[in-house]
């Protein structure tokens, strides 16, 4: 059984994703940053973390990876080539992608409100992520998930993403990549996630 | 052989620094972002590229673990807890300590001038740096290395940020935190790395 701290609405959502896709037993405790009991086992009282037995593990993408080595699934084995190129997409995802939208939230009410500088990083933001897009639209082409046939973490970590964008105005919508990020947001695990974040489980 | 795309004083000095302290056989191309060399393999132009036969790699981290599980050397199984633990340090390192340090180099050389907000960035990415060093104090203790006893790649990437905070004017050159710096960055691997990127072999 997996415990996961961490609101489903933060980058926690991507591990309850790849958990319902897994199958796997798991419960969570949908706390805040700072929250006592991440607090507790985690220094930088960040949220997500992952809870396996003895393992606390606290960055969303280690968890991603730690779950799909474990259970073999969503992922290809260390040392392969595919498994580099998924790496390299994901670290793509996370720095090019993700970045931007941290950045401008980071802004918006994570840091201390004396250091924000929201309407001044916004520019470089956009900018950023405008040639992100670019870049995974070329990635991306005519298919299916960005590994080719096979739906994988990658395309977790980038589905995800697309909501994030979609929900902080950056949008990513249009052509190709809208349709990518719908179908990989129509999943049936990802709808059960969205689904219990809304308390309707 | 592995060859490398990469200007060494950029993030391609880590994956340098990974492949010396694997006793690899390597060659370099010291090339710049957007080089034709790179923009051929890399849809976003960015450097380093790792090129291990087919395989093409674009983020510094998947090259060093795709490195270390091939050699299985500095890492450690997949789905095992110290993999774990250490992704999680890796993570943290390129989240919370690089992402300042990039905002800063980003806002300066990056980015086109138009969205550049440097003065307006600098308090956020101070702050953030500092907490993170915070942190990486309370995960460090009094260990030799940030996984315990044994040198890893999460103190490849560590050491190697330590250089970029310093010549970028954050600094991580107190206490404990400084005392790791120069022990990792003591190592044989790293010097050599530095003695050919200054022409001197």
């Amino acid at each position: 059984m997996y415990k996961l701290l961490g609101n489903p609405k933060t980058r926690a959502g991507r591990v309850l994703w790849m958990l319902e896709e897994l199958g796997a037993e798991y419960e969570v405790n949908p706390c805040n940053p700072h929250d006592p009991a991440v607090a507790a086992i985690n220094p930088t009282g960040k949220i997500p973390a992952l809870i396996d037995g003895d393992t606390v593990i606290f960055d969303s993408i280690a968890m991603l990876l730690h779950l799909g080595d474990k259970h073999q699934k969503l992922t290809y084995p260390v040392g392969s080539a595919e498994r580099a190129k998924m790496m390299s997409v994901i670290f793509f995802a996370t720095d090019a992608i993700e970045q931007p939208l941290w950045t401008v939230a980071k802004h918006s009410f994570v840091y201390p409100e004396d250091v924000r500088a929201l309407e001044a990083v916004r520019p470089a933001a956009r900018h950023e992520f405008g040639k992100a897009m670019e870049a995974l639209d070329k990635m991306l082409g005519d298919q299916e998930f960005i590994m080719g046939d096979e739906f994988t973490t990658a395309d977790i970590v980038l589905g995800h993403l697309g909501g994030w964008a979609k929900g902080s105005g950056f949008g990513a919508d249009d052509g190709r990549i809208g349709a990518y990020m719908s179908r990989v947001r129509s999943r049936p695990a990802w709808k059960a996630v969205l689904k219990a974040a809304a308390g309707k489980t």
